[in-house]
């Protein structure tokens, strides 16, 4: 039995500085001759082939992978997941992640046992787990003068020595509250465990198709977090404060101006993790947030 | 135009004392009349008939509703609404709620107003705002010994004077933590601005087909509250405490032994409320949450 | 029976533009010559003065009310108290709040019944309640390059698009904690109401020589809120983050360097506030906290 | 150099049953000759002596070690420790305490190390910890029907499958607050670490003269914990709610009646306790905390 997955592409921390790139060149040649014993076509991302000087595979950037790829297989951390997975969503091509230092929320495969993990998963036998995608604009004037994509969050604050912002917030046309705060966070399933969880979010299973919006430090106490299905376009307008921001997935535009409008909705897209068989959200969880381990 | 509801229950404080209910006598007389004016049969719910002593109408226990109403009328509280609500899930019957006091979540039609809002609402000119419910038993070795239907919550907690209780919980057959806490709440989006919320919880917008686990007073710092989709089942297994309970929507089990199993899923049935057209949620919540107000 | 305090300085919005400055010209008259029928001399603050056009009293600059006069009497809300509270400490003028619009936590004499409640305060029946002062400053190789007095709060936070703040926390030279959050807040009891209160922290009545330590979204979730006692000098040292700020009640200090220490310990001077006999500080936030307001 | 403690008891686990107690001998034994050898008389508490079966040693009840010893060692956990401070508080007798498993906030010497460690604070050199102890009563017409020592905190909560308590909360005579909630905690600093950290409280470095008051899930979202100066008298009054009951650390009186009073002040005695030279409260909370940890 043989590899469903052809074509792979192989992922670096491919925005890291020299030194630390080479350091992973070991590890990606060896992941990459182990991919073609499996029968892979093996392929180096761009900038990673820049920044390791790995030579003797084929060389492709981002887009191409994902024409041309039937897996990305990424070598880091959850950063550098949700940035190639972004980029990747559009295509359908599905990320598995190897983490060479402490396991990630995303990135659940060690580097030391790649091999007896890895071979089964190329055959077929992984679990799915699909997470959505916010796309995000600022609107100015009726013109949209910022648009990204978010695997985290949508993060509208204030600037740093700046009193609160006021944030007029709409959900489909709805009045929702006017929130005077530090700022207010909407976050994925995926961004549930990142930003949110430290201003005081609610944990968000992937299976929801929901968002979190979170208000930081709010004015009024009864301003809780509130999760909302994911099929609503959001709205929040900025009525006071100055130097505030917009932040997707730390994507930012600086300066908002008063009226600028925040829109979010779910992106058409989602992103396709691959995990090993038998994989639980909720082992991840309890090892990241370390849950039963005693301890005061 | 005529209504569209044919059959319509009128439902009072079913399980109020003498005073109260005949207090509330004139204004069920009231509406009942209105209801006949516009073309509706009218029964009145058997408790509130014999709490009232109203006469004239006929009189029909809340199964009998459930055949043979198209409509129910409460005329109450948030709490009336929710029990009435478990009984008649199953039969489909939606239901509008008047309130005589400070509105409710769920009973938002003032009973000063009631003929402006109502008239439409017979007629067809409404929202309709379903609501999950929760099935919930507790199994003793093997064995079924408490049975019930939740609408805002299944609680498991301790005793008043023991300490805290430890909870095994699974989901879907998944080891989810074992959490040494003063109990854990699992809420409906409906229960969400109830005990939920008072414990640190999430609010839930009733789109989401979901449920938050609330630990109460969770020894553990980072057992925070998680949302997860309605579709699973859920098991929390009493590991350690004395005293304990299991509490679902305040219909009690006590004195539960270590290694009963309380298992919650979702019911079939869902519970229709009607709301006048134009009605938003987010505007209950304002109102209820206290936002916008200003004050500190 | 005649006044204790013979020299009264009247405060209003001193740093308010002409209209608003203007609005309350008839107020302070008004006031100023009851103080005068009370047996007082009334001088008018510089600012104050210029802003509302008041002639017929003398003119003071607050350090000449600081030398000169036995009471500052605020017409105007918290902000202008703390403000002028700040400036006055090292004198120990008392002060008392009158408040044109909705009541502070310390601003707390109505305009309209002010006649009633000043004579006894005049004759000497009222209560004191004095509050502690933060002593802050930035220091930069050695240099003190920011120094500012602060009343409520003292806050190192996150420039508006970075990610965390990582700030090294020592108290009288013991090593606390690296906090990696949004920023840190030392409160003063006066400041726990304010900013820390939306950041998590506890109330502090002002009977305890104490400040609160809280972060602001900290990304350790065990990092909670600590009360230590204002006895001690806290050092807070950017370890890592860009454009972050010290800010001592919004005096800030923008473009932290890593190195930078801000240190903050308690003031020798106090503020001395004066309340009509009764009052009590609890009474004061349950008003301002909206508890026992029924409510959901 | 000798002791400065000639009269050592020496403390166990003494509510242990057999085989933990006996477990504990060895240890006890070899403290025992330890101390002999720098010079000490050493005692054995009556109960540990009786659980371990050690003979040898002068055996005394706890007030016979407060009366005759200058120092007490516990060799136990947190809990072994909170029991006999209580009881030797009004002695005044000092305590050190060495742990056999995981260190605790207050048991902070390794029984692996204890001989490096004990000798120089044998001889004077040590740190002093002074812990503030609670005294509470419950008074029904009138009447004391409870009455107990507290080192951690007070608790009055509700019972297993009831609702909502309604206490009001009244300190030196002053109307704070009517809290519905699942309780109300008073904690002292001591106390901050443990239930009432859970309940939402924060941490108070016992240099604080202070108590925290905590409500437990509070039906008001605005009911935050505050903090007070414990040289006042609290008064908490059961105003509503069934098998309410009132827990001085865990010391319990269950069903409380309406109108039932808990008075908690500050006993006029302190437990000391000892730690290594060098000792930092700091060090002990980010410990016990996991600050500082990596973590998620």
């Amino acid at each position: 039995m043989s590899t469903r997955f052809r074509q792979v592409a192989l992922i670096g921390k491919y925005h890291a500085a020299g030194a630390a790139a080479a350091s992973s060149r070991a590890a990606l040649e060896d992941i990459a001759q182990f991919l073609v014993s499996e029968g892979c076509d093996v392929a180096i991302e761009h900038d990673t082939a820049s920044a390791t000087g790995i030579i003797g595979y084929k060389v492709l950037d981002v887009p191409s992978i994902g024409d041309q790829c039937d897996l990305g297989l990424v070598v880091g951390g959850d950063g550098t997941m949700l940035g190639i997975g972004r980029q990747l969503a559009r295509f359908g091509v599905p990320l598995i992640g190897i983490n060479q230092g402490r396991l990630g929320f995303i990135t659940d495969i060690r580097l030391e046992s790649y091999r007896d993990v890895l071979g089964p998963m190329l055959r077929g036998d992984h679990e799915e787990d699909r997470r959505s995608l916010i796309l995000a604009q600022v609107m100015r004037d009726g013109q949209c003068v910022f648009k990204a994509q978010a695997m985290n969050d949508v993060v509208v604050n204030r600037g740093a020595t700046s009193g609160m912002v006021e944030l007029r917030v709409e959900v489909d046309g709805h009045f929702v509250a006017n929130q005077r705060a530090d700022g207010l966070i909407v976050a994925t399933p995926t961004g549930s465990t990142a930003y949110a969880l430290s201003a005081g979010g609610p944990l968000l299973h992937p299976g929801n198709p929901a968002w979190a919006l979170v208000p930081i430090a709010p004015h009024t106490l009864s301003n809780r977090p509130i999760v909302i299905p994911d099929s609503v376009e959001i709205a929040i307008e900025l009525v006071a404060g100055r130097d505030a921001s917009a932040n997707f997935d730390m994507q930012s535009l600086a300066s908002l101006l008063h009226g600028d409008r925040i829109l979010v909705k779910r992106s058409q897209h989602q992103v396709r993790f691959l995990h090993p068989r038998g994989w639980s959200y909720y082992d991840t969880l309890r090892r990241k947030m370390h849950w039963n381990e005693g301890g005061s």
